[in-house]
């Protein structure tokens, strides 16, 4: 429903990039659910431009809880967030040329001329602070449930970080391995750039800085874990897990890919190879060898971490002059965009697509398990 | 919604593999469209196993229209399709085993033992069968508007067919791309084995055979081409073409991973490189030099060639003996498969996906311009 | 949505009064579910014509279900059910003459002409066997949790069934109250004339003999009692109980006015009347002393009976000649109705209300408890 | 789905009565639409207090357009509008004694008590302002297209308005009556007491205020005409006008009942009484002579005059001395309340109505002829 998504827990998303606010509406949320500011904060920190690698657009991302909210609870009414737009510098924005791989040409022709183009309206990336901070609320509850989310970056730049894929489990070995997991998460919510590996990492923050250099920008693929999901989750067919991740993630600017488990890898291999084999451990559960599937099954969860990797492509603002159109006049130019941009969005996605991960996950959870679960 | 998708046409699938019928209703559909039982009945042929390289299970897909058809048009009220099951063997399938990578597990956790077992049940690909029939409906609506969709098969246990991607377009040779792309798609359409390129094409039957002479199965990656579509179509956020085409695909069972325009190869190169230059034709029509966003900008069309391809992972269904768990007795077991299957679904997704895309697509019309618009 | 109605757990209506069969799609049904086609068929029995007062039209609602039911329980995924149409006339139909009252001419201002006009076609009362049908199993399994859903005619041709309103409650009262609403509800559902008081039931049914004799037809006004509903259900604003009750008895042909409580009446009133006085009762139980909201404050539910009255427009179908148009010639006629028709539908309203009621109640449990709440 | 309503244009409600803010999300809204802030101001101030009758609370409502407006217009993407709360006096609300009527124990049973309870919190007729604020874009968008709506006060504390009822139409007379009830439509938006007939207005106001010398409340009943609909909106079964517009003003809080035409007066008619004639005018328009259907036949708009009227009880908080109960001590106790209230809302329902009617109407002209339509 257009910038309302989810079943039984719902998100929808408003403000436009120099329009006075961005923010979100959440409903559904269980009555009773701690909202610590201070978290949110940390949050939108994580999203926020660092020096160096991004944009040097510096919102201050001042929220406010408009409603929702009573004595540091969720009341079980609609929470608003409030996110005014401070830095905003709308004069580097001129309306006619169609920044290529941008919306404004398609923008153009979905609302005539009513859009407000300025830093791409509501387009903007900008609005994925709304997501953030609800992901403030809810990635905490979620904690306090044994369910963890995390982003990491999987590749950046043709620079990959190190593979989860190689850890298999013997028999006996998948409680170290939710471990190790688990592990994983917690380090790259910590880090300011979220690879594994450091020294990977900084190979890629290499590479940006030197597309930036050149007025160009690189693109990367993200890789998202859930661990601690109850099996049982999602359904057949429309709202398989699958559906309803991927939705919310193509939601996000940028993202052209998402595969779950070793998604199109798994395309090349033998059924032998890629089924995942299940085994009962001594102490009754049940978890498979390999999880080629991501945790997912004909559409539901099966226990195991959940998986999926998005693909990023690079920032279409580029400082180079590109060969476009003026839409308005009608004709060829050649143009160089003005404005402060990210010549990466890979990094500050990571806690976009936690938050987004962490509305699916809640919603599949209220949907199963009633209103009250998450509280 | 679970088995309901869609805004203002939506598709609700019912039924299970061994019960006494599979079906759909659509709804939302326009007063006035040709229903055509012969055109499903060709649809449903493309879907159905082909002697040699497909499962045994031969469905005559005997489908009744049991509402919303009057005098060989579409009412307008809600149009169900039911197709009996005939050919079932029930006793090839018993209640306990896990077979690896297929729901089984999954479902019996969230359905508590009364799933109806029996070839998949619900999760069966048989349900595909109503999707395709309802294809027969809107894909022809569809090339009435000038819009034509089609699935071809980009590769197959490791063979790739011809890339698209390699014919870039010149200025004044967008007219050619077109004809071109289109002409593709016609041809996939009436071809058996819908590869473009009939060698490679026969390369990859071989490798069909052979998996399934070893007992075991192949996966492979589709890639779907709509062309003609309007641009303008789709909502930036939770409607964005991407979101709908992928919630869409994913619900297909067996697709693990789902990639738009250059997808996951994008996410390596520089926004100099993955960014689509616009032009201005003479006639003062708008394209792109290249097509590396398949047709979609913002989440929004730009009036370019849709594209985007689903990763298909290798039939779960093997018949070598596979490690996997009784869940019922909780234990450890070997586990052969028993039933006739499909070593690879690469070549019966294709129609399926048409399907489902065209679905996608007549939704999008319908919210955009009205409920009669496809009349 | 158009046909489907539901937020977790929904049905989808289907068919034309002289099609192949009506039926209906419900999906989110909890797995376990008893299905009992007995139980099915009595309330099919409900809504049949009886000898006398009712249409000549007799059919045998020999239903089948086609899905989501395995050995004798729902399996959790979209259960079907079917209703072939047996004894249709459909010479009696001829298109162009607008039947006064009826959806003839909006229908062809929505359809252009592409309806199946015959019998009225998808607005045909014949629809409601389906919900009928998916009552027999809702109605069961709420039962089972406690709760208890009954309607009766309360008044029909200007005559009134005794009132209900006059059993006030004094403290300590609040058990007998409900007792004797739970016999009141009992008692209805085995009448074949669902009015409390036989004699005044005798009164209704000679007028609407007299109708019928007379070529004219008798409206009426249905209550509605469910009790046992938990408290705490339902939503402020747009998915308050009174929402979405309204939503689905308004979606049934014939109905013009929804009330809750004393609805009208109680405008009349002053504050100090129509407030209802909260008392809590030895056992720690909340009860109120009157219950003037119908069981709902604020679009939630209070523990108390919740109670509707639905009325209920004389049936349109009459034999005497009215003024009218023929649509398509665009002319004055006078106009005769041919075929056979209810005098009142009061009667076989009342069990379609049961289950409509049953379908909304079972939706805000699944809601508000989770998928399994009603297995 | 909860505080979000529609499908196509849809809106989203937030806030509560002594929160930060109130406010609404619209979202759909064609592209280009005027938003003219001075007629959203006078939409406002038709609800808003007047001296003598009303509450005394006086909320400025100084609104801000947050998102979806650029230069005059909307944009096609959400509109919000945030109405902060200035005039509140917490000090007023104590929790755990249940307000008689009101939501407060019932909320308590829903939220456990994390509802935000000053003032009603969510379920305050407070949040309606976001309602008004909303009409007073589409409202005059509907007006465009020659689409008028308007709510009277057909009934006040038992005095009646004049019946709009008692003008029956002759042939050729149905301009005339259409101008007439055109003329009241726009007579009742300019009065501050919107009742018709201004003698019986003014008895309604001494009936009013006598109520609340006494401590004490009225209800009445609201009728509301739409006029310049188009023929064809709406669906048979669950999207029928009358289930739509019912759905959205049962979420109104203090509307016990709708009926639409006759209504439950219809209950009592023959069927020869009460089905419309219709006929065909000179020019080739078809109206029926009577409007006993309100303007929709079958679910479905005829194009005559929409009508329904709602029944608002009498103001739930009233000064007198009640008997009731404190949830939290689960004790009976006589409780006085305090704040400042309305002793009747039945003049500052109108606009809300009008309101709520306005975006029903536009969400069903949007799905019917897409997203541009009231541009």
């Amino acid at each position: 429903m257009k910038n309302t998504f989810g079943n039984n827990l719902t998100i929808t998303l408003f403000g436009e990039s120099h329009g006075p606010a961005v923010g979100a509406v959440l409903d559904g949320l269980a009555p009773g659910m701690d909202v610590d500011e201070e978290i949110i904060r940390k949050h939108l920190a994580r999203r926020r431009p660092s020096s160096g690698v991004d944009t040097a657009r510096q919102e201050p991302d001042h929220f406010q809880l408009v409603s929702g909210v009573f004595n540091g609870k969720t009341t079980g009414t609609p929470l608003t967030i409030l996110i005014p737009n401070e830095d905003t510098k709308s004069r580097d924005y001129s309306y006619g040329p169609a920044r290529p791989s941008h919306a404004d040409y398609a923008a153009y022709c979905k609302y005539h001329g009513f859009e407000d183009y300025r830093g791409g309206g509501h387009f903007s990336g900008r609005i994925t602070a709304a997501l953030v901070a609800a992901g403030g609320i809810l990635i905490p509850a979620l904690e306090k449930k044994g369910i963890l989310v995390g982003t990491r970056i999987a590749s950046c730049a043709g620079i990959n970080d190190i593979s989860l894929r190689t850890v298999f489990m013997e028999p006996g070995e998948e409680e170290i391995h939710l471990e190790f997991l688990t592990d994983c998460i917690r380090k790259v919510r910590q880090k300011e750039f979220p690879a594994l590996d450091d020294t990977l990492g900084a190979a890629m923050i290499r590479k940006i800085l030197e597309a930036k250099e050149a007025g160009d920008s690189v693109g990367g693929v993200t890789e998202t874990l859930a661990v601690g999901l109850p099996s049982g989750l999602g359904d057949p067919w429309f709202d398989s897990v699958e559906s309803e991740l991927s939705h919310m993630m193509f939601s996000i600017g940028g993202i052209k890919g998402v595969e779950f488990g070793l998604g199109f890898q798994m395309a090349g291999l033998m059924g032998s190879e890629a089924n995942d084999a299940f085994r009962v451990s001594e102490n009754g559960s049940v978890y498979t060898l390999s999880n080629n599937n991501g945790g997912i099954n004909g559409g539901i969860t099966n226990g195991m971490p959940l998986c999926f990797r998005c693909a990023v492509k690079p920032t279409a603002s580029i400082s180079k002059e590109q060969k476009t159109i003026d839409f308005l006049k009608k004709e060829n130019i050649d143009h160089q965009i003005q404005g402060r941009h990210d010549p990466a969005i890979i990094r500050r996605i990571c806690p976009v697509i936690d938050a987004a991960a962490a509305i699916v996950i809640a919603d599949l959870l209220t949907g199963r398990f009633g209103t009250d679960y998450l509280a």
